[in-house]
């Protein structure tokens, strides 16, 4: 392999001239994500600069049977872009045009190093946004290869249902285009779908056609406290099974609330409390958020207090997106390991319940809840620390049980997180062998020397 | 292959008794669709009363080579159950159970055979339905082959986004898992959406679970008539840029709605008419209605009625998923020639406008136009006299200028009818050879010996 590497590396100096780098920081940047799971430094990265240098580094790869990592913000929380022995990262951040916005229909067309935050900063006189937000300002190409959700998912659906079309190089340094701009389509097989969520293994996404929304005339915002977590579940999922067209319904544990106060230096009351926001004309944002506060009133909420001034909003909603830094600033020095499942809304409170106390149960360290409760969708960060083996073991023995428990229960081993080097001995308890082994042959036939993020979502 | 068709019909009866039939009568049925395809009746019809049925079914065909074509309904537009010499047909319309509602989680797991009408009686008293409605009242297997669509898809999507999982028998015989209840999931390459609009041609679904929405708590529907297809066109698209969450909007032309009236028996006015509805709270359904009045008005329409009475509403919407058999009555004998494009919605009144133009410059058949203009998506449906080459020439011409406009405009050749038969051609001109090459590449790895529903979706 090292010679194989070496090959490479010298004709992809040739094709991309100083777009190649080899120097140590550089690296070592690149040898993993935000997650716990171990770094490892690739030999080489390409900062491609077009869909042609992608082509070219994928092509030369190829020829020498080298591995490639695709690479985007390196906020991934699986380990997707973690590095490994001889392979080459394939970094496309400096691939950050906007390349057009057609406000007539609702959609525009980028380059996969666009982050969210970019793309919403660039949308802001347009009357249009980008709704899929992940804690991190992801790239949108990763967050399309990690099928990625967020706080808006609830009500304008994750990169699932926001990704019209791509271009994606394949494993053969081949340019596809998996559909048009149509709104809907029943032309052949679902090629978009087939590589958001497929976590770089399938092939690199070099542009991306997404859905924008139409900013709503009104939003409101609110912030309401529970003394336990099932009354704020509960209010939940009354809230869903209301057909309340709800845009945002956060879940945070008094923990987190604490440690974001402590970060954002903020003083809300330190207590289980869900964030709410509501979209629509004045009458709707007026009329959900009354439905919500008496739903919240009769489940044991208090203090529910709405706001439609954009600076309070943006504030909370700046505190509640900085909550994972929030809680690693908790314990310097540790390693945030952050899980995620998703179940069915009926099951949402009985999940959380035993997840809970199997964690009270099981663990001194810092421990965190917090969720897309809306959708089902619950994360755990635990605060580990990396030398200590037995916490480590107390973490995974807490994780494997929050997936044994999702599954169970009709849910999956992660609403968001992707599978990456974290899940993957979940992803056939909660499908099954013969559904890994039609992933498995997907993956084959189209990545048949394995070359492409080897070893993610699939074991190698 | 006569002789391996002999060998499987054998050992079919053997494992499937009486559900194995070769009468004349039950072959000629299922030799084709409500398309102008031409039918070809298979060697022997299957009836699937259990995924173990299909199991068995599959293996056998597997084991001696012989094509096999899954059948719901019959009702598709695109040729995709048409037989073929030495195939057997595998009918699931007797799997027809609705296996589980989970009224909580909006949802319910369902029995291939299953019509959309079925599950919506069905689910009457849940104060839930199930929105996806293709004109026929189709099975929900069928529906989710074909990615179907239909009048609420503007609101709530369409195949694509109400499935959540399914269970299907892969070519080699094996039962797979797609996906859990969870409403979304980062597990692994989504195969729920791999098999949603493969048209049969990957695997035979057996069971699926699919998303249910709450009933709204007010529902009105509006009629409004406009002099041209312009006018009404400018306001689909007005109202859909303004952020209106409306439910249905569908564009039926004079000749249709002057056909509607002659088979519905209704007397609405013989013009270019849209069909509105609007779902929400009484509040929101009036101020919706309002909105697009004034829109409809500043466009010259004219008569904008609404009502949020039960009986008018259903009387209008079962004459518009009537209107195709209302064109079919309209020349006796002549066979329906239904094609469907989809484009971003900036150029749909373009679109339209050209392709009108067209069809009018080019025949004297009865002609109708029809649209689920919400989402870009219309049909035209030509009556031809299937004895007279030079009509079909005629409408051949017609049908493929149709979806060069379109594609020309960026959207796609099949919104919702499907590649099938008729559409093939388009397929790689849409997305190019690569992206077909990839399809290819995924039917070759799933089905090597090109047994499911050959020749649909991709050429032999």
């Amino acid at each position: 392999m090292e010679t194989a590497t070496t090959r490479a590396i010298e004709e992809l100096r040739e094709a991309l001239g100083e777009r190649l780098a080899t120097g140590e920081a550089v690296r070592e940047h690149h040898a993993g994500d935000e997650s716990w799971h171990e770094r490892q430094a690739p030999a080489a990265v390409v900062f491609a600069e077009s869909a042609e240098d992608v082509a070219a580094a994928v092509a030369i790869c190829a020829k020498h049977h080298v591995p490639m990592i695709p690479f985007g913000t390196g906020t991934g929380l699986e380990g997707g872009t973690v590095g490994r022995d001889g392979a080459v990262s394939i970094d496309v951040s400096r691939m950050d045009a906007i390349v057009s916005v057609n406000a007539e229909d609702m959609d525009c067309v980028v380059q996969p190093g666009v982050t969210r935050g970019q793309l919403n900063r660039y949308l802001r006189d347009t009357g249009l946004f980008f709704p899929v937000d992940p804690g991190a300002d992801a790239s949108l190409g990763g967050m399309a290869a990690t099928r990625a959700s967020g706080t808006n998912a609830v009500r304008y659906g994750t990169m699932r249902e926001n990704v019209l079309s791509l271009k994606v190089v394949t494993p053969d340094g081949r340019l596809v285009t998996t559909g048009q701009r149509a709104r809907k389509s029943a032309a052949g097989y679902d090629l978009t779908r087939l590589f958001v969520g497929s976590e770089g293994t399938l092939g690199i996404i070099v542009e991306l056609t997404v859905r924008l929304h139409g900013r709503p005339e009104a939003i409101s915002a609110a912030r309401v406290c529970f003394d336990n977590v099932s009354g704020a579940v509960d209010a939940v999922i009354l809230t869903i099974q209301s057909g309340i067209p709800i845009a945002r319904m956060e879940l945070i544990d008094a923990e987190q609330m604490r440690a974001i106060n402590a970060y954002s230096k903020t003083d809300y009351p330190e207590q289980v409390t869900l964030f709410l926001e509501f979209h629509g004309s004045e009458a709707s944002v007026r009329e959900q958020a009354e439905c919500v506060g008496e739903i919240c009133d009769s489940l044991g909420g208090s203090g529910f207090q709405w706001t439609a001034f954009e600076e309070e909003r943006s504030r909370m909603w700046e505190a509640r997106h900085h909550a994972a830094y929030a809680a690693m600033a908790v314990r310097p020095g540790a390693r945030a390991y952050a899980t995620d499942v998703c179940v069915p809304i009926s099951r949402l409170a009985e999940c959380i319940r035993e997840t809970r106390a199997d964690v009270h149960a099981h663990t001194q360290i810092p421990t965190f809840l917090l969720g897309h409760v809306g959708d089902g969708n619950f994360h755990y960060v635990f605060l580990v620390d990396p030398e200590d083996p037995e916490e480590l073991d107390q973490v995974h023995g807490l994780s494997g049980r929050m997936v044994e428990r999702a599954l169970a229960m009709g849910g999956t081993c992660t609403g968001e997180h992707g599978i990456g080097l974290g899940k993957q001995a979940y992803l056939q308890r909660e499908l099954g062998p013969d559904a890994v082994d039609l992933m498995r042959t997907l993956k084959g036939a189209l990545d048949p020397g394995n070359l492409m993020n080897p070893g993610k979502l699939l074991p190698d």
